[in-house]
């Protein structure tokens, strides 16, 4: 079966844009970017599954949490752009062995980080089905031509990261404490996004989803460049291998041009530099204290749910 | 459980849209309706789930057709409101038990009614379990203030369809022939819904996906009239019943002021006065030849999957 990957090139390199598109930026970044005639803004969209057994178990998440979740995941690919969030489309396909309380627990998620994050629910579709699967869709809104691409870092920009690593993945394993939390509840990092945006003039942003070893190199072939890193700030009790390739982080992985003041910390957020980018090199771009550091991150196309 | 209107309307009482949000409709249309700061133009959303075993059937779809019914869907929705479809967005979990031969066939199927519409595919999310799932955006454009809503009909209005009608659920039953092909590659009728926005000035539409009997319902509801209305045009060996109450028929339906020159036919597609708006009644707001019609259209959450 082709990897992930192998698809979405695939479909990348089918799903041609027409020249005057208002589309001007498809498949292969956090979001698509739409162009509305005459607007000062430019729109965002990402769409993300939530899906039992792949993204979450009904033994570890309560419904509400669920929820919550499957609109987080679109709200930190906002976020990684530096955008506002304006609204989101919910598509939920309700198991047959759900009953009111969860789905009233679900809606009651989703309603909540929406109201919290000034997201309109504007629409959806339902449905029911022996397995359950949703889909949420979240618009955003960024100043024309001012959106935060992967492609935008230059060799000699700084590499940052926002707050510690390893915990989404820590929570997964213990489901205890503080990490079981972080696992659960991750935060959309929404106004660092608009803040490294507007403030630090960053040159190239990302969301850590699938684990920092694979995003970095993502973020690495879109700008072509590569990258020297050393370990990231650790989330308390993470493993050096967690805080790396751990997934479902939705901390910020940005970089600035050289120079760039950024403060230590963000509302109360850390803020550490973990490296540099430099010239692309021969075979995997990036290095960890000057060791190639394989990927290995979450494809969820390719591996088994463990979520 | 629910059913799907006690959830959809639970979800839109909840989902308030503060005031001055660019969100102009939310739930409760055929799309949601946004409108981008400054743009000459509005924006149409809609979502649509295509599941295994509940929208189609592997034995009876082949990958590409389903492919194609699951952006059909969507844009159906983009022609009731007289839009023009702009980009599409894919999410979709293949089953563990979908080959790539399959996967590639369903992305064909896609793409190629894309590439006739004139939709850019503009991204999407890719996954993997048990159970095939499928969920399909369309964003569609429409001069400002424009978009055909279910709420504009007041009493006295005529009613139209486009099409003949009992075809998709007569192509259900037999799985041969034209009705066949009906049943699984509906058109959406993207022409008719902007020549009925421009040139008749239609009053309220929306595409008949769950029945004549329910929709119109639906569309009474929201204008808040009754309907007066004789047979539609029947598909040629379709029965009454499947006519007044077959879904996934994906026609037009409209209502236009009276003394509006409507052509028979446009771009060789009947169209047909089936009645006129009334005042509201008590009860069923739909008569069928003066007898109250009971819905008994497609409610997708209440039901078991037939399709």
């Amino acid at each position: 079966m082709q990897d992930e990957f192998t698809l979405t090139e695939k479909l990348r390199k089918r799903a041609k844009i027409p020249a005057g598109s208002a589309v001007v930026k498809g498949i292969g970044d956090d979001c698509a970017i739409y162009r509305p005639r005459g607007s000062a803004d430019d729109l965002l969209f990402t769409t993300d599954m939530l899906l039992e057994n792949v993204h979450f178990r009904r033994e570890t998440h309560k419904a509400a949490e669920a929820g919550r979740k499957a609109l987080a995941r679109g709200l930190s690919d906002i976020a990684a752009m530096g955008g506002s969030p304006r609204f989101c489309l919910l598509s939920l396909c309700v198991a047959e062995s759900m009953d009111d309380k969860w789905v009233n627990g679900f809606f009651d998620g989703v309603t909540s980080l929406a109201d919290e994050t000034g997201t309109v629910l504007a629409g959806g579709d339902l449905a029911r089905s022996p397995a359950m699967s949703c889909d949420v869709v979240v618009c955003g809104a960024v100043p024309r031509g001012e959106a935060l691409l992967r492609s935008g870092a230059r060799p000699g920009h700084e590499i940052w990261v926002s707050g510690e690593l390893g915990g989404s993945a820590l929570g997964l394993e213990t489901n205890k404490g503080k990490a079981r939390r972080r696992h659960i509840a991750p935060e959309p990092r929404i106004q660092l996004g608009q803040y490294i945006r507007e403030k630090l003039r960053a040159t190239a942003a990302m969301d850590i989803s699938d684990g920092l070893s694979l995003d970095l190199q993502r973020m690495c072939a879109a700008s072509a460049t590569g990258a020297e890193i050393t370990a990231p700030p650790r989330f308390t009790g993470a493993s050096l291998e967690q805080s790396l390739h751990g997934g479902e982080e939705y901390e910020l992985l940005f970089t600035v041009r050289p120079g760039t003041r950024v403060p230590p910390t963000f509302e109360g957020l850390r803020l550490t530099r973990i490296g540099r980018m430099t010239d692309p090199a021969a075979g995997n771009p990036v290095r960890l204290d000057g060791v190639p550091l394989e990927p290995k991150g979450w494809d969820h196309f390719a591996r088994q749910a463990t979520a």
